[in-house]
Parts: structure tokens; sequence; C-alpha cells
């Protein structure tokens, strides 16, 4: 008896209860769409990232990594374009001297709401709109006062594009071959919303594949499924996953394709990850701005072209929300609600909890040995503390698909319980097979069980 | 025949020929001490990062992880004391407008080299020293003119000590218990120094370990050796680490006692990490700047206190540039030198290496089969361009344990050798074994090679 009741207050509540995610500096009152990742969290979001890095580096040969720096030369950003144009049109108030950004006045508070018409606001007297960019600034090197204004930089891309040359010669690679990077990027945003959905610090998984330009629109396709597929692959259910095209305005001036891949998350359709066929626009930028040469020069044919670019951009914070929210699970055992996440195996911030039944005759012990071999493997825990259907819900609410009951016929025959948290089927199984066995479940397929619910 | 040959300038000149690290944002000049982690760099710490996290979060019970906002709430640094005092004095030239470090200055470049005295510098006409805060300045909120100004975080630490009472909540931890983390810092330093050594932002890996104030001391003792087993297990010599207790001067005011694991660099003896025993100046400054309680309260036996602060604070840059020098080794091979990173199989880039012996016969497609089953446990090469012997040097250089060659008896009883990068002894294995023995390989304990020679 599943139900899909998820709605965004139980994902926040359950992130807070569990210390998942949750409001930063909380004891200074917060800041402004900025959260921590507690334990669970960071477990979850470093298989999330090592699972993106393991579909490009580790199964793949065309693929090579970065990591840049977060403050980057400035000319970096006058030559992608983000000094001149990677802003918000705001306006202000005259009278409570508050800033609003203009195409999203109908969701800002400003005592009472505010007219979109200039000095018709209930309370507000409002200017024409100015822009106003998103970067952060700061100022770098020993002189304040005459220093370098630099940025934190608002996409992890530009760091990519910037040692394009470098690749071809360290990694040895010619296009078709991609560089990928995951990393903190900054935007100054003046309307956040939903939870990590949209925050001032956020990391990013990007990746700039570059291609022969005559090859760019077969690996646009190429990607969008490809990154589609992985999300599938890690349990997110089709029907709440899909990719949608820009429609002509929507696109970038540079970009002559870009598909969101979208999740239905419990408010609506929103992007996940965007896949843009970027054409040679940062490369061209980056050469006339560098004045340097970036071409590929294909040693045997003699030909020399900039290569174009299929972005693959997604972000951790927003795929960690959705992975959140397509496991989140409720149903009922024995008359009680069941809080469960069903999590991809892989995802699963801890993979097998360890339980004595009681706290005596041996059994913690015992415990404790299969604690210490599980270990080298896998993120186990051990848990003592309380009856052991509590011991069951704690591990379900935090996606842990396995829990191993040590019990009065352990102490005998040396097998185990293991207690599958979507079925809830129990099996018993030898100590000695259990780390083999487990590590053979992490391994194989998986399938959403909402798919048959 | 092993010599100790290292140096810096083998180092660098490595990592930037290889593309482990190299100078950031190079088409525009650079950017001063700030580095970018090619391919080879950011799959080598992306091991030292998990073998950190590893050997806290996986083998223990007594530590979770944290992942905190660059960004924090500005109050932060008032408490902690880096508004106030995290400074160096700098001089200003009168002349030239430069700025130096007083206690930096015989290493300074300004024209001719500047004199100590002031008023007496050969072209430098010095000022007297004024302090010069050394975090980075930003504003964040929609309102730039009267924004709140913030920073960027000097350490990771201080957004532990903020969450510390969340997690006796989440963790259902008590006392003595360690929350971890690891993320980037930034420091506007105006002395950068030695490759990637001392960098403006640099990736921290730290540990708040909370324990009832009477057992401060043994606490302290404990992580000192706990922390310098760690680098020992992943192959630092003995005779290149120490433990090196600071001098009653060198100890912060709130600290009872600090030792650095200090390496020894090509340079001299350099500090690895630090070791504080902080008392509770932390959570006391904390508490008084938020007006919370951060009192942990045994619910057993009533008893309150503020916990005492065990801070083991690593580098992920410094641990990554003395494992590299560590592992640096030249060795003659048929008359020729070899340079050969003899890294621990865990920390090493790649694991293993597929080459088929020539581009025919079928050995590439043999290989490429090899590799597609290998990869889905670890990160593998293929490389079938040039001649075995220098493909065998390109993956010494990278520090690849194990090079798999495919050869004319492969394709009769399915067999390859398996190269050891440090013995160079070549033993056939079957390929079914392969995966498995490959694995066994990785898990098993290990010892620089470098000790026996």
């Amino acid at each position: 008896m599943s139900t899909d009741a998820v709605t965004m207050e139980k994902i926040v509540s359950l992130c807070k209860r569990r210390g998942i995610v949750f409001q930063s500096s909380e004891i200074y009152g917060g800041i402004g769409a900025t959260y921590d990742y507690g334990h669970y969290g960071v477990l979850l979001t470093n298989n999330v990232k090592a699972q993106w890095w393991k579909s490009l580096l580790q199964e793949r040969d065309d693929v090579v990594a970065l990591d840049s720096a977060i403050i980057q030369h400035p000319k970096t950003w006058e030559a992608s374009g983000h000094v001149a144009g990677f802003s918000d049109p705001l306006v202000d108030c005259r009278t409570c001297k508050r800033r609003f950004r203009e195409d999203k006045l109908e969701i800002s508070e400003c005592g009472e709401q505010p007219s979109k018409i200039p000095g018709q606001g209930k309370n507000c007297d409002l200017t024409e709109a100015r822009q106003f960019n998103l970067m952060f600034k700061t100022t770098v090197g020993p002189v304040e006062e005459t220093g370098s204004t630099v940025f934190l930089r608002p996409e992890t891309a530009q760091g990519i594009f910037l040692n394009f040359k470098h690749y071809l010669q360290f990694a040895r690679k010619k296009p078709p071959f991609g560089i990928a990077q995951v990393g903190k990027s900054f935007r100054n945003e003046i309307t956040t919303e939903n939870f990590i959905f949209r925050t001032r610090e956020f990391e990013q998984m990007e990746m700039e594949f570059f291609v022969p330009p005559a090859q760019a629109d077969q690996w646009y396709e190429y990607w969008k499924q490809t990154r589609y597929d992985w999300y599938i692959k890690l349990g997110i259910r089709p029907d709440h996953l899909r990719l949608r095209p820009h429609d002509p305005d929507e696109l970038s001036h540079y970009s002559s394709g870009t598909s969101d891949v979208e999740y239905l998350f419990p408010t609506d359709w929103s992007e996940l990850e965007g896949i843009a066929n970027r054409g040679n626009f940062d490369l061209t930028q980056h050469a006339e701005h560098s004045k340097q040469n970036l071409e590929y020069v294909d040693t045997a044919s003699g030909e020399r072209y900039l290569p174009h670019v299929i972005e693959p951009a997604a972000g951790v914070g927003r795929a960690t929300l959705a992975f959140l929210c397509d496991a989140y699970d409720e149903d009922e055992i024995d008359g009680e609600t069941r809080t469960v996440l069903r999590l991809h195996p892989q995802l699963a911030p801890v993979k097998a909890a360890v339980l004595p039944l009681v706290k005596k005759d041996g059994q913690p012990e015992v415990a404790r040995e299969i604690v210490t071999e599980l270990r080298e493997r896998m993120q186990v825990e051990y848990d003592e503390g309380g009856a052991i259907g509590r011991r069951y819900r704690r591990q379900d609410e935090i996606g842990t698909p396995w829990s191993i009951t040590v019990d009065h016929q352990t102490l005998e025959d040396r097998t185990v319980t293991v207690r599958d948290r979507d079925s809830l089927a129990q099996e018993r199984i030898a100590i000695s097979d259990l780390a083999d066995e487990l590590e053979r479940r992490l391994r194989a397929p998986w399938r959403s069980p909402k798919l048959d619910s």
C-alpha cells in the first residue's frame, strides 16, 4: 500500500529532522537561500557526484577531468559576456528602499503587494528597472585600494574553455572529447526559491564536449539521451522525467539548440539539467580576448577548426532534491505509517545497518564483528538503541537498503537476517557470505519499487 | 637503483607536463597563487579526499560529516575573532606604491631589495606596518549599496561550531564525537609560495572532535598519533614525517597545545596538518555572540558542560604535494632513466592500464573486452599508441601500479601479463581472474619500495 503523497514540506521536514540539509548559520538567524548539508546529506551528495564522475571518467575513454579555481582571471568574464550581460532587471522602491526583480514582482514581499506600475505600488514607489549583475565581486592581492576586482565564478564552464588548449597536449585528446568538472558556483540571486532548488551558492556538475563542427547535431542528440538515461538508471521514474527542448525565444543567442532534463517535482515540472549546443561561441570569445589561437589542428589531415561544444550542465543540489522527492514514500506496516526513502542502493547514504536484536547474550559483540568486516567495503551503521521496529524505521527514513539483524540463532549457526527496505522480506544469510552478497546486490541493476505500486 | 633526487622543480615540471596541476587562467597571463587541477590531479585529489572520509566516516562510529556554506552569516567571523585578528602586518612603499608583508620582507621583490628600516629602502620608502585582514569580502543580497558585507570563509572549522548543537539532535551523538568537513577556504595571502603549498584558494579537510573537558588531553594525544598514522598508512616514509609540538610562543592564546604533522619537502620540513587542543574557546564565543546555550547536557547524569575540542586540520593541496614528493622517483631501466610515481595504489589516479602489444591480430579487441570488465570496478586506461616501453613509461610517470599487456599468447590461452610498476615483475594471469586479483591487490596493505632502496 504505497501512496505518492510527497510534498516539498515533507521533504524539507525530513531533511531537517534527519540532518540531511538545513538552513545555514541558523544560530545567527540564518542567511538567505544558503543551506548546509549534514551527515546523511554529505554521504548522499558524495554518492551523486561519484556516480556522475563514474559515468563520465571511469566508464568511458573520451572524457577527462578538471578542477579549476573559483576565482579566475577577470578577463574570463569579459570574454564570456558575463560582465556585460549576466544580470537581472531590478526596480527600487523610493519609499522603503528595497529592491525587487521586475519580472518576479508578483512573488516579492514589500509590506503590501507592490504594483507593477511605477509609482503606483500600494506602499511602494518603484523606479524604472536597472540591470543588476549577478556575479559576486571581491578584491584580490596585496593592495585593497588598488587591488584587482575579481569575481566568484557564476558557472564552472568557463574554466574548462580556458584550459581547452592544454588538454589537447596533456591528455593526448582530439575532438570528439569532453572535459568534466564538479565545483561550487555563486550567483547573487535576488529571488531565491524552493529550498535547495535555487541557492546563491551551489555545486555544479558540468561537461564541455568538444566536437568537429559537422558532428555537433549528432552529439547533441547523443548527450541529451545519455544524460536523461543517467537519471533513469539511478532510479528516477520515467513518468517523472522528460526532455523539453527550449522554444526559439528561450535560446541564448549563441545556442542552436538547448534541451532541459526536467523532473516533476511536487511543485511542478522544473529544470534539473540543461544540455546546450553552444557552437564555438566560447572558444571564439576567449581566442579573441586572449589573442591566442585555440583551433584544433589535425596533424594527419592538416585540417584546423574551432570545435563546437555540447554542454550538459547539472546541479548537485537539484539532482539530490529530485532523487529525494522520487524516493520519498509512505506506506503502512502493522497499522503504522512508515516514511521510507526508496533510493537506489548506490545513492543510499548508508548501505547496511547492523542491529543486535537485544543488547545482551553476546549479540552486540557479534554485531560489532560484522560491522568491522563490512566497513572495509561500504558505509554501515551500528545501532543498538530502542525497539527493533523503531530502529528499522530510522534506517527506512534515510534509505538504508539492508538491515542486518543479529539474533539468538546467530549465536548458534552464524547466520543473520537481512531485511530488505522495500520488499520487507527477511532472508537468513551466513555471516561469511554477507560482504560478498551485499556487494553483489549493490552492483546489480535496480528498479524503483514505486514503479510497481 | 633508486635515487632520492626529487626537487620542487621536477615535481612542478611533471605536474605541468602530465596535466596534474598547473597555473590557473594561463591564457590570460595567469592569476597569482591560483592553480587548476587537471585530469590526473582530480583523480588523485579525489582519492586523497576519499581516503580521509573513509578513515573518519566509514571506518569509525564516532565521526559524522558536514558540508557547510562558504558564505556564512558575517557574525560568525566576529565571534571567531577573524574580523578583529586574522591579519598580517603590511608596510607600504611611498615611492612605488607596492605593499609587503613586514615579516617576510627579505623574500619580497620591489625593484631592488627593500630595507627593513622604514625610510631606508634602496628604492623603497616604507611606512610603518598596518594590519591587513586576510578575509575576502563581498556583498550579498539584492541591494549592492546597502547589502550585507559577507566574507568567504578563511577556514571550514567555524561552520562546524555553528552546527554543533544540531548534531546532538540529528546525529544522536554525545561527546566524545567528531564532525568532519571537506571544502574550499579562501585567504587573501600577500606572500604566497612554493607551488600549491600556500595558495589563496585551497581545500581543507578539517574535523572538530568534541570531548568532555577532562578527556581533552588524552584525545589530543590520540588524534596526533592517528593523523600521523594516516599518512604513514598511505605510504609516506616515516623518516620524512614528524610530529612537532608548537613552542609556547607559537600557540594561539586559546590553545593549550598544538602539534604539526610536518613533511620533509625537497625544500625543508613544513606543516602538512595542525592538530590543536582548542579548549572551549570557539563554542564559548559563539554562545556569547548568538545568545544561545551551546552546552551539552547529559540526560542520564544531568551533567552539563561546553565540550573541549581537538581539531586536526589538513589541506588537500599540501597532502597531495607531499604524496607526490614522497612518491617521485627516478631509476634506470635498460640504460634509460625512468620517472616513476611510487604512489600507494589506493591513491594512484589510474589503477591499471590495458595495452595491446600490437595494434592488430585481434589484440585491441581483447584489450577492449578487458577494459570493459575492469572499468565497472576501477579507473583504467586503454593505450595502443607507440612502442610498449614508451607506454609503460607514460603509466609509470602517473603512478599506475599495474600495466596489463595483451600479446599473441593471450589470443591462445586467455592470459595476460601484469607488470608491476615498482618491482617491474611480469606475471601471467588468466583474464577471468584479473578483476578479482587487482581488487585483492588494491586492498592489501602496502609499503613504499623506496623504504627498501
